[in-house]
């Protein structure tokens, strides 16, 4: 396979969104720019939520516009409500998702909104999008499980999925909040909610490592044709409204196996493993994971990726 | 799938190798106790090396008498060469291996033996087996690559396992010795192996997370029809003639993914969870990784493995 697979970086929404410090503006551009310069081509560059509750996130207008400078950089930000979708637009957005909790006590605890809320919101985001052309994905949040709630029906996902898209979603990603996913359902729930929506409507994985299964569950939605993958560098992030919840896909280690497996994510893995460097800098005492930067590249990895 | 899959545990052997520390025997009896008790069903309980060399592996013998003991139990060592394999069957183990390492340079620096010189031992180890009636694998050593010769050729790694299933192998495992493998790798590698020597006799993976693709690897393989995955407590070990290449990947993490996925290992995982206790008291200051330890099951863990 030397298919084209699409890491779309979201450390500096969900990276930072639940780490106390707050990064500086210079580095967030810093760090962006790094890494589109490494080969990143969607960047998730912040959410548009009050900044009395994510103060992180306050200055995300200005990355946005920022972001939309870099040639070829596709710029995408979260959006909790059609409020936030007004500004994301207003921003200049190429993109923007909006969380729909498929645990319904989380949706509550997390955004303080039910299900039918939630509809109501994707559906105002929506007209919202389309009348500016941009690009309106829904993540389905807690897919794989809820660590409030336990175990997630699939019947239910599948339901919530119809729901929305016939509230106006253009695309979908599938959520695991929680590191609960297994790759027998990672399966499972692309197979059942491609089947429902639409192929062409499920393209995306937003995985965590919270076990150690993240990049398992990785390659059974490949396996499935699954063609965009979320991770964040440094493994930075979590969901702070789902406790033990910790630790996003490693962009690192997420790109090592994509290019030695053969497939084209365009990503200079050498550089962006230096970009590490500027969440050092700015994040000083803050954990970066990743097992890759620790070992280095495999000795063939230049044969690897020429094959 | 409800597939059964067999979960070869070789911290005893693979993990405690690596370290400084000598384990006592005592310590050692407790561990292949309590993982037994908690329903692995098979162990490599150590090596038949000299104790000049792995002082740590020097109550193998007696560490083979106490685990045959334990019912149901399947015993194996590994041995380095035909003396090795002379000890073994003379302490009554169930199945020996032997590490063939693909990489000539790796071969002459672990074992000081270019492929001819050990082809001549899995000849001679093979007949002792035989003789004795014990099953006797051959580890395809730094199959997915060398840290000291870089790449290695997937024509090679046939060409030597045709070589060595003359000389009398019953049956391969690929092993990723240095942490090297990828998930493409490894469905090209079983695949060529098993059509080079029969699919009955590669059953067997042994992989390292040393770049966090173990169980990405692992998946790969399952889904080619691996039934036996190597794994080790705590994600003790690695090569100590290897450079860079440490950590097995982790058994906990393991058989959360393959119990999640509904697969058969017999294994309780929260009575395998107590059993770090043991290697923590053992090994006072060894560090312990895994990530489902940390993070804990899923609420719908129970559900889950009922499914």
């Amino acid at each position: 396979m030397s298919q084209k697979i699409l890491v779309s970086e979201v450390g500096p929404r969900d990276g930072l969104q639940s780490i106390k410090a707050v990064m500086p503006l210079e580095a967030k551009k810093a760090w962006i720019r790094a890494e589109a310069e490494a080969g990143v081509r969607e960047i998730e560059v912040g959410s548009f939520v009050p900044a009395s509750l994510l103060p992180q996130m306050a200055d995300t207008a200005e990355l946005v516009a920022f972001a939309r400078e870099i040639k070829g950089l596709n710029v995408v930000a979260l959006v909790p409500n059609a409020k936030g979708a007004a500004r994301a637009v207003e921003a200049g957005v190429h993109g923007m998702s909006i969380p729909f909790s498929m645990s319904e006590t989380h949706s509550i605890r997390n955004v303080r909104k039910d299900h039918l809320a939630m509809l109501a919101e994707i559906a105002a985001s929506a007209q919202i999008a389309r009348e500016a052309s941009v690009h309106f994905a829904v993540g389905l949040a807690t897919a794989f499980g809820c660590t409030i709630e336990g175990a997630v029906s699939e019947d239910a996902v599948v339901r919530l999925a119809v729901a929305a898209a016939e509230a106006g979603a253009m695309e979908f990603s599938l959520s695991d909040t929680t590191g609960y996913a297994d790759p027998a359902q990672v399966t499972r729930l692309v197979r059942k909610v491609r089947a429902a929506v639409g192929a062409d409507k499920l393209t995306t994985l937003h995985l965590h490592n919270t076990r150690g299964l993240g990049l398992a569950n990785a390659l059974a939605g490949l396996n499935e044709g699954i063609t965009t993958i979320d991770s964040s560098l440094g493994g930075l992030g979590g969901c702070p409204y789902a406790p033990g919840a910790s630790g996003n896909l490693v962009t690192e280690d997420l790109v090592l196996m994509l290019n030695a497996m053969g497939c084209d994510t365009g990503i200079d893995l050498e550089r962006l493993l230096e970009v590490r460097k500027i969440l050092s800098a700015a994040l000083s005492g803050e954990p970066l994971y990743g097992f890759t930067p620790e070992a280095g590249l495999m000795l063939d990895y230049p044969e690897r990726i020429a094959r």
